[in-house]
């Protein structure tokens, strides 16, 4: 991590609640049949905050995606609380669906005394599948009227669908002028429940941000950590990136600090998203594919994206097998330009392929760094100097089980 | 199968040498290891021939793809051979493995009597590995002394690597300035031995067509057959489709035949590229994705296309899930623009989503559809009049065994 001059991040305690100014509620409302598991969580901040977004590209846009998307939109940017429930994606719903996401954001609205433009909302989990409104309004209250410091856990823990574990994290930034804290949490493993997956990212910084640099330095870091992930290439109704800066903390991020405040979102999102990636559907092993030497970034990543998502590829790394044609078939077919003569591919350092010819004597050693748990693969293309990395997972027979099980 | 006015297409037996003018031969020369197993072939033509072909568009090109590409440039689609060995890629195998491609043409070329620029090459098998070539050399040496005429089926034999079973058809179409034969065979399963898949065609005629015709012919009837299937979205640095023409039969094809040459291209290409789909790695099910009432045929095909790779999607139909939000999603992330309000989605008839909303009320008579080996996905995008099929197969647990054992 490229860390500002003169500024140091270190991790803390206290996932999405460790920034000043922000309280949480989590609690089981009956949307998940499993009796006390958690499914709905509030967070609210003490005053007002700026909110950003980051949404699904996908046509398929679920309820909650739409109604935070015009919420943003209505205020600019500035609101006091986001409300997300796991069970039930409200997607595909209808009238019926956009009239339950509202009415979340309303009930939120009425307890903490706010417009319902002012909340934002978030579902995951089965979708064509209508939301249980009034058991969900009634946990609504109830967590409005519980609201706590500190308690960041239980919210991570109530957006989990199929996630094998919670996913957050808490960083202190520290500039020439002043502190910060940036809090996380996320979901996501793959498409889930059985139906969907859905990526859900919530991040929390007591900074004290105007909306617009808070829209660009979400949208900045997700690029390198949400937005570089891959578990099955697929993109789902739901997904949804948000970020709420109370100000609490006093320090005002300019463009002077705008390098801190990124690195520090980039420090929070990085551990969140490989998280994901690990927690993947049958995933076994995090494969880390990085692209080097190209002649842009978005072809960097372009190659390292179809790398990433080849079946072949990801199932050679399930079954610890140096297959360097399969990576090189995959850069081949990845709609970018290139001189297959200058390319060059690694496996955890080790050189298999150049000058268009393998290097297969050392296959024996790059098969026993495949047994390992992360694996890198490493790709010069030899036309430039641009680089991404995009950060996927090993296809197993476990993934083909658990999605090809009969939806009753 | 669209065919002409006047034209008749009926199915002959004899492969890809039920056409006049053609003979092959085929044997064991000793790339594959097993004993007696077929792994060359011959396809020569009795005088010359119009030729065409298609490629890979992987940038990662195998020798035999530069060497015929080239040759086909220098003679502007004429010659009298092709010669195809498997059990080997030559792919990734530098300057020797171009010479010892240009080896292959020059041999069969010395033994026929022709220019070796008149002969195309293709292989399949282990990429990364160099031609055993001396004993190439003598395979098509006594090859070449043992062509005959209806022995196709041999030839079908020996560019098999895993798939699981030969694919030849051939039809004899009726005009009413005559009639003329179409003999075909192909290859190709998923990515195979254990490195790579490649597909491979090969079609001859004795119609009479000039080369710049067969190659277009060749391209549009390809277009909905062998390029409109997917096993697992990999594209081979090997893949090859060629045609031929003798002219024995005597019937010149014009702009006023062209219909006949294409609806026979169509109807011999049809079923061998459904065999590979079938025959696909793992795969237990055929599934035609058909999109209609899109803006055009690209779209319609690229929505089809992203369906029918979802690993979602081919996990569900394996799993006889009549999951019609994986369709949505995938069509939704297809990169094309319509209103998902419009879209209806149907599996083997049965509609499933209509209006945004979903008919689960369905959902169980879908399952049952989806036991079958064969399953159409049908969606509308309601946007315009264009439609596009595209054939796929379903993603199982034996797919990742296949591909995920380590190659030694």
């Amino acid at each position: 991590m490229a860390v500002t001059r003169h500024t140091s991040i270190a991790p803390i305690d206290g996932g999405i609640t460790a920034p000043t100014g922000f309280r949480s509620a989590a609690l089981h409302c009956g949307i998940k049949a499993k009796a006390g598991a958690l499914d709905l969580a509030v967070l609210a901040v003490d005053t007002f905050a700026s909110m950003a977004g980051l949404f699904t590209t996908n046509l398929a846009q679920a309820a909650p995606v739409l109604v935070s998307k015009r919420h943003l939109d209505v205020t600019r940017g500035t609101g006091c609380a986001i409300v997300v429930n796991s069970g039930c994606a409200n997607a595909c719903t209808g009238e019926e669906g956009l009239a339950n996401a509202r009415r979340m954001t309303e009930e939120v609205a009425s307890a903490l005394g706010c417009e319902p433009e002012q909340v934002l909302v978030a579902s995951t989990g089965v979708i064509g599948v209508a939301l249980p409104i009034d058991r969900v309004v009634a946990g609504i209250q109830e967590a409005c009227s519980s609201l706590a410091h500190g308690r960041g856990s239980e919210a991570a823990q109530a957006i989990m669908t199929t996630d094998p574990f919670p996913k957050e994290h808490a960083v202190r930034v520290t500039t020439p002028r002043g502190s910060f804290s940036i809090g996380a949490m996320a979901k996501g493993s793959g498409m889930i429940e059985p139906n969907m997956a859905t990526m859900l990212g919530f991040i929390a910084t007591d900074a004290q941000v105007a909306p617009a640099m808070l829209q660009r330095a979400l949208a900045e870091s997700a690029r390198d950590t949400f937005n570089a992930i891959t578990v099955d290439g697929e993109c789902s109704t739901n997904d949804s990136l948000f970020a709420m800066a109370s100000g609490n903390s006093g320090v005002v991020i300019d463009e002077e600090l705008y390098p801190a405040l990124l690195d520090g979102l980039l420090s929070v999102s990085r551990p969140l998203a490989l998280g994901i990636v690990r927690g993947g559907e049958g995933a076994t092993k995090v494969i880390a594919v990085s692209v080097y030497d190209a002649n842009t970034v978005d072809e960097a990543r372009q190659v390292a994206r179809t790398i990433a998502n080849s079946p072949l590829v990801k199932t050679a790394v399930h079954g610890a097998d140096p297959n360097w044609g399969r990576i090189v078939a995959a850069a081949g077919r990845a709609g970018v330009r290139f001189d297959m003569q200058r390319v060059t591919v690694r496996i955890g350092g080790i050189l298999l392929f150049e000058n268009g010819l393998p290097h297969d004597e050392s296959a024996a050693r790059a098969a026993e760094i495949l047994k390992r748990d992360t694996v890198d693969i490493e790709i010069s293309l030899g036309t430039g100097n641009a680089s991404a990395t995009i950060w996927g997972c090993d296809l197993s027979a476990e993934y083909v089980r658990i999605n090809g099980e009969y939806r009753t």
